[in-house]
């Protein structure tokens, strides 16, 4: 069983997003965000991004979906970002939102299910489709799915096929999980 | 390793809610909220409970935390929810925001880390101080845990248990997933 699909293939990502600053952009937004003490947690990340208006004219992303966000690079389960966790979402931010635009042709704010089953298959993921079909009806509302859903859906699924990849020593589609480190790498996703 | 804690013990379980209806009250209340289809999903679960006044003075639950609602009963992974299941739910919610009152005396709509730190440990919860940390940290915002937030924790690791209770078939607290179950059983909560 494979599960590839670290972020989106080529095709889906485009130049990153240029946040509102002067010289060095990326940094210089990064230490505004982050403020003293030196690291990004969810709701600063909330702010950031509705205030750099990254979802355009999509609905800003909830606190929820930024605490996923948060959990999916946060390694030592600190909470928080730093800056290269900084970067490394607004890459796949950036991916995940042409990804969805691509299929958004009406600009209607929302895609069907089957274009997001398309979309989740095309960036590598193999899931059973029973596994597609539980996860379209999780993140859809009224049959269909909103780009904060569909941005919620990609994390969620990005974060729990790194924690398992990370404990699946063999790369066989495989672990053994102890109770405890079970909820540990499910709870904060 | 023990992890009991379906629900919470009798002590935080007071008389269940009472809907707004005559004579038979939960198969009144359960029809009208379903409609058509006789099941409940998670947006009319949101709407049902913030009519009802469920949370009283507390913030009203998002509709993220409807759906893990949904996703902790929702054993066929249909989505919604059928009259037992509904009933079942309104059982376990009583339970928590009583155990959430019990803790915010002052009745400022949060409690501090260490409060739900121990409510989850009186639940039964048997886990790591490591992981108990992650999981607060993951629900607090400014320190403080929110009704909503609380009941979306206690709800999530329901779910997650009771997902891994039944494959654990020998009670030993160790399960071997397979890539595919285990995006299965974690995606939808």
């Amino acid at each position: 069983m494979a599960y590839p699909g670290y972020g989106a293939p080529a095709a889906f990502c485009p130049p990153m997003f240029t946040p509102p600053a002067a010289s060095d952009p990326m940094w210089g937004f990064f230490t505004a965000v982050a403020g003293q003490d030196g690291e990004v947690d969810a709701e600063e990340l909330q702010t950031c991004l509705t205030q750099s208006g990254f979802s355009g004219s999509y609905t800003p992303f909830s606190l929820d979906t930024c605490r996923i966000m948060i959990s999916m690079l946060d390694k030592d389960y600190s909470g928080k970002m730093g800056f290269g966790e900084f970067k490394e979402l607004f890459t796949a931010l950036n991916g995940w939102k042409q990804n969805f635009m691509a299929f958004d042709r009406d600009r209607s704010g929302t895609v069907e299910r089957h274009e997001m089953i398309q979309a989740i298959s095309a960036m590598g993921y193999q899931v059973s489709p029973r596994v597609l079909d539980v996860m379209v009806k999780r993140y859809s509302r009224r049959g269909r799915i909103y780009f904060d859903d569909y941005v919620a859906c990609c994390v969620k699924l990005r974060a729990l096929t790194d924690n398992f990849r990370r404990r699946d020593m063999m790369q066989q589609g495989r672990v053994t999980f102890l109770y405890d480190d079970f909820i540990l790498c499910t709870m904060a996703v």
